[in-house]
């Protein structure tokens, strides 16, 4: 089967690699339908993830069809049409039974990191019956995309650990797609402002489209000054960190009203400087998480009912097989003004 | 000054009565702008509240203009316009403190029980700091009115108690004003399905309206058959019961999924049969609540920020002078096709 | 392998039937070390329970060895010792993916009602890897035995959706095994007060050795009187019922305070009168619930760490073999002074 | 009156001052029964505290006896035995109602700060129907006075906003007052362990005496590895920071296993650096509080019942006319094994 390989930093090939087989009893093996790239795997290809290596196929999230399964796996036969989860959950260990999947001991974020993606014509699924989900009849599959990975993490990550509520004034700092899921899923919770910060007009014009109530371009330096004026000097409930570096986490904390919350959706390379010698009295929660995934079947019933709208968020269409060039055209974001990819199998 | 007063069943009459004053330091006396008739008065007027005495002026809900206060109140100075609520809360009793400031030890729902009402040019509040807000600059007077009683009731009784979240199957039994309150805050949380069940087809036309995505006429004593028939035979997440009469209370216990919630809101004048032999292990909670109006802040934001549109439940207005007419076109609701009525002072 | 045997209302035996076998990849095959009788297995001995049928093997707690498993159980070998749940889940359905095992679509409980059960030399567990717990090293199994159903029950049913918290009144009406399991639990959280009320005056007496602050005989029907009288009239935040009849349901809604909670652990064979003509304004919850088991992992941390000595609720001790006399006793529950019985396998 | 008056960095005197009286309506005088001195005192005397201003009678903890009110305060009389919350709190301010009384808009952190404290023969108590509580009959009023700010921090802010839950394993950063007070309250809910990280042995001792279950010695630099040594390497549940320099918050850090919480207690005059590149998918929740003492009313009735027993906290006793004695006793607390100083009038 045809697969794109990631080759060391800046090298990635769409090639032959053999058909995956069922290795387990309770694995899958599903033809992929369709698939996207992910921030995720630009870091990738930068080398920023030491843990992929050589040879490896990439891609964390996908629509597919069962292709085989043994026995063990009782919830999926070949035929069905899946949404596979960018986490595996084996759905018995002591994190998987407190809904921590990533940090499941057998599982987590394995799928093009440790383990061959779904960037390819085949995958294999680990511990299918737990982390693959059934396509609901009708449902829109280029949507369901979407809720492999960047839903329920601007979801869990952000709206949830940021426990947004009805009245709530929300800032959510990074209008790349993460931070437009977050953009999406907190309007479940009718908060009465949705502040979106960033650097790109473009991206701000489309978070207003998507529910923002107020932007705040931050390439001045004054997002802090500018949110504080927004809410009357109050700061905000909900601060939601989309983007992983210390200058936007800094937004966060100027931002915060007491009695609020932090969370942090990013993924952070660095350290940050946390100002305990002022927040220590501000009575704020500060979260971090890796998607857990553990949303899914909710977030499935709110596209079914209409509720959640994801397709919005993909603004480019290619085929599979010409994944090399929805690379570049991902990779150059800004430019292309691309916000997620789907990648269609023939 | 002019006072709509109680004098026994079915006896009322808007009459001369003194001007209330201020008795003691934390009260305020409040010229009023805007009233309305709430069910209960209804059930008052049938003698059916024996706390209420010949001579009572009726009337719990309201807007109006602070006409004087003393020095221990400091949130509130005269001129400010503000929204009465139901309940009369001192904001330093045990139970205030936990936020049930329905068993206040000095307040709870006395307005138009045991204290004289706002059906009247003129009120007097007590615990004025703790039983008022300010007005929003620009809000709608009229949707306000709506907040002294039945959205916090719909809201707080009905969707926070029922746990409400986004995906989740909804059904309200009873589409009169509360459970349509219902219905508009529970859209709050992003239910996937808002069953309205009612005997009234016109009233499920509003349901309609105002969001509900199924309607059942309970007419024929079929509604648990077609409730459980639109759910897959799983019955309901949460079951909201805003009518207070055994047979109601049967279709929610009929219909609960299990792991459930039954969230009674209507004010029930008889025991009801609870079928434990089936229910003690289907996992389920059911709450009771008097309104304790803890929300009103967060419902001013929703308004203010347009989230929530409580005039949809305005159906007919009056002036202030016409109350004796507004109660019998209140009284035949169904036949008036009635939801709230609006009294306004010249 | 020997085994107690149903024959239906009345008639048990221990008598020869064939030893397990495995028969889905995801079975473990269980030699029992130590098992109990539970209240349920008298229900069903009396033809309460139409699901058993003639030729059951009763019993659903247990400890002991692991005898046979195939590839897909991962987390247990021959050779291991466990902690078998009266609850047997699947953790893949949707009920187990929200920790509501007990509604498992493919098991719940099963363990001596729809198959063969754990009073016998040998068991078949399903879904072994999510119903079995490994012992810790150094436990004492007997103690062990009560976290089969007992602890569990007492603790989620009644402790847990209660929502027991430092500083509360308390009272547990019924001081039976499973009364009691909610008295120990229920010390976790640090109440201020206990109540135990019961018909029994040695129960009470066990009940004061194992923490009840304050006990009640309710053989006069003055349960109520009695409980109002012990909290200042203000009624208790936690009533638990843990008998199962109309009669103690009763004492609970009376007593409850407003804001408090009735927590139902009791299997009910009848409805019950509620009285929502008092109880709409109280802003009470009310729960049920069958065990999940779903926290079988921290009790057990508990038990080793000594926060928990569940082995208090142990009377009498068989062999297995002896289970027809264990019975016996077990079913004088009162004259004979028992709780729980241990029966140990030679 | 005689008072403990702050002069300056360095600077204090027990002087004549006037007596307080009533300024608004809602105050209290109170004459002081019993004070204590509080490790913020000692920041104070540094110079770290730049709102406290020259002339200022320190203190914000203490029982004693209402000298004088006015009608606006409904709950206390003359005579009335009181115990004074180190936070102010008005009842009625949008902080307030939300529980939040540390962000009080009239009040918050006051006495002894912004306005004259409680090391005085009087105090001057704003809003007293709010901040002050009735002393239960026959009450240790010694114990009590550990409630105004201790115990309700080490609860609050660590215990609670750490969410220690039965069977967890709890990590406590200092073994001072404040930490003490934190692992006196953490028992109210059965964790499983209690680890004390301190420097200091003797202090370490204390906390076995009061249920810590584990002791490690810091001096060695070595706490983190020690921590995740005794926890199997997976880390702590609950890790709680009662020191406020950035070395015990990176232990903190250090030792959180994923899913946990840190609770910071601590007052911090310097930043800290957090590891986001780490803990960005750690799942965690960081906390910081000033206390609120909305649990007050709890903590008297564990106190009332037995459960909770502060007086353990108290090493020393002093005349409140030796209160000069008594800053340099508690000034040496490691030299003196002093944790808290009781000060008595006469």
């Amino acid at each position: 089967m045809k697969a794109l390989v990631y080759h060391g930093p800046g090298k990635r090939a769409w090639e032959e690699k053999p058909k995956p087989a069922i290795v387990d009893s309770t694995d899958a093996v599903v033809k992929i339908a369709r698939s996207t790239i992910c921030g995720t795997d630009l870091h990738i290809m930068k080398g920023d993830v030491p843990t992929v290596t050589d040879g490896r196929i990439l891609g964390h999230e996908g629509v597919g069809v069962v292709e085989a399964v043994v026995k063990a796996v009782t919830s999926f036969k070949p035929g069905d049409r899946v949404l596979l989860s960018c986490i595996t959950s084996d759905g018995k260990c002591d994190a998987c039974k407190k809904g921590m999947y990533s940090h499941c001991e057998r599982g987590g974020w394995i799928l093009g990191n440790t383990i061959d993606g779904t960037q390819a014509e085949f995958v294999r699924i680990p511990h299918a019956d737990t982390s693959m989900y059934h396509v609901p009849r009708g449902a829109d599959e280029e949507a369901l995309v979407m809720l492999s990975d960047i839903l329920p993490t601007g979801f869990e990550c952000g709206v949830l650990n940021g426990k947004v509520k009805p009245g709530d004034t929300v800032a959510i700092i990074g209008a790349g797609p993460v931070g437009l899921a977050a953009l999406l899923t907190a309007q479940f919770f009718s908060p009465a402002e949705l502040v979106m910060v960033d650097l790109d007009d473009n991206r701000l014009e489309v978070a207003r489209k998507l529910g923002a109530t107020k932007l705040v371009n931050s390439a001045d330096g004054k997002a802090p000054e500018k949110v504080m004026a927004l809410t009357g000097g109050k700061g905000v409930d909900v601060a939601i960190e989309a983007v992983g570096i210390p200058a936007t986490f800094d937004i966060c904390q100027s931002i915060v009203a007491a009695g609020g919350a932090i969370a942090n959706v990013g993924v952070h390379g660095k350290s940050v400087e946390l100002h305990l010698e002022k927040l220590w009295a501000h009575n704020i929660g500060i979260t971090t998480r890796l998607v857990d995934t553990v949303t899914t079947p909710m977030l499935l019933r709110t596209v079914v009912s209409g509720k959640l709208r994801p397709a919005q968020l993909i603004t480019h269409r290619f085929k599979l097989s010409e994944i090399m060039k929805a690379y570049d055209t991902f990779g150059n974001a800004a430019r292309e003004k691309a916000l997620k990819v789907i990648l269609t199998s023939e």
